[in-house]
């Protein structure tokens, strides 16, 4: 199946979460296995190649395609979580939201110096989840330069967003404001 | 390699989320991809002659193993979410915690009657959340009989709750109170 397949099987659900955004439900994807199967089999394709000794995927949406590509890539998952949901030693990182700040943790031990760490989420949007969390990886140690997702929404800006922060893109259906 | 190597891996945590508590870290065998590949080929061996139609997998970390799983079955994924987190029409359950109570939604069409749901959750303790997730999927007319998980902590009841509502458990590693 193609990532035309997968597009078509994405929903979209006007007015979610507030008037005027159009909202693309990627559960729709995980609820047909083709698709979902699709999704993971296309990141394979492309990411395997590039020799990865981790994934990390951020709560809860990058858990569902993060820990599938983990295992079909023969690699461990690192879990990237909200506050205190994390259960040993963890850091930190903060980033600004439309209205406000949001935290991202990882634990301590989760990364090693110089490991190279395939970033997964199932949509881009602007893009600073997903900065938040190569900070962290690299507060670490780890080398964070590679970002995979289901979904962009490339009217947002968060490719390039994340091209300056040196982490390049990869995302199966873009969609623009249609 | 065998669920005694899983259980090895997991991480036990004194004292967390309070005084007194044994906290069971599972992110410890998601971050050893051997413990992870072994967790979701043990629960496959024991799963896939059951034949099901879908996994139901429960926020957040049943995501983890839910989602993997649902793959190498070759089966569509249902997510099992906090309130306000799944953008279409949902239902929703509310349980019983120790002080309070929690709710949980599932899309209304996610399931379609008769359809064989097989339910992942990392972790059994009281079985709160797999009685909650089985209602759901029961009141969309799926057939909810059995639940998998990563670890079980036999000491409080879990397995025997689940069984009263007519829900069979197979649990990888059982952790007494040791």
């Amino acid at each position: 199946m193609s990532a035309e397949y997968i597009k078509s099987i994405v929903k979209t659900v006007p007015d979610y979460p507030k008037p005027g955004i159009l909202f693309r439900d990627v559960t729709s994807v995980l609820e047909d296995h083709s698709a979902f199967s699709s999704s993971i089999a296309l990141l394979l394709e492309k990411f395997a190649p590039l020799n990865f000794d981790k994934i990390a995927g951020t709560e809860a949406r990058g858990f569902l395609f993060g820990a599938p590509l983990a295992i079909e890539m023969g690699i461990g998952f690192v879990p990237v979580r909200k506050p205190n949901k994390l259960p040993r030693d963890t850091i930190s990182e903060s980033y600004e939201l439309e209205y406000g700040v949001d935290t991202l943790e990882i634990h301590s031990d989760a990364i090693k110096p110089g490991e190279k760490v395939l970033m997964i989420d199932d949509l881009l949007a602007t893009g600073g989840t997903m900065v938040a969390t190569a900070n962290l990886i690299r507060k670490l140690g780890g080398i964070a330069e590679h970002a995979g997702f289901i979904i962009s929404l490339p009217d947002l800006g968060g490719e390039e967003r994340l091209k300056q922060h040196g982490i390049q893109c990869h995302s199966l259906c873009d969609f623009d404001g249609e």
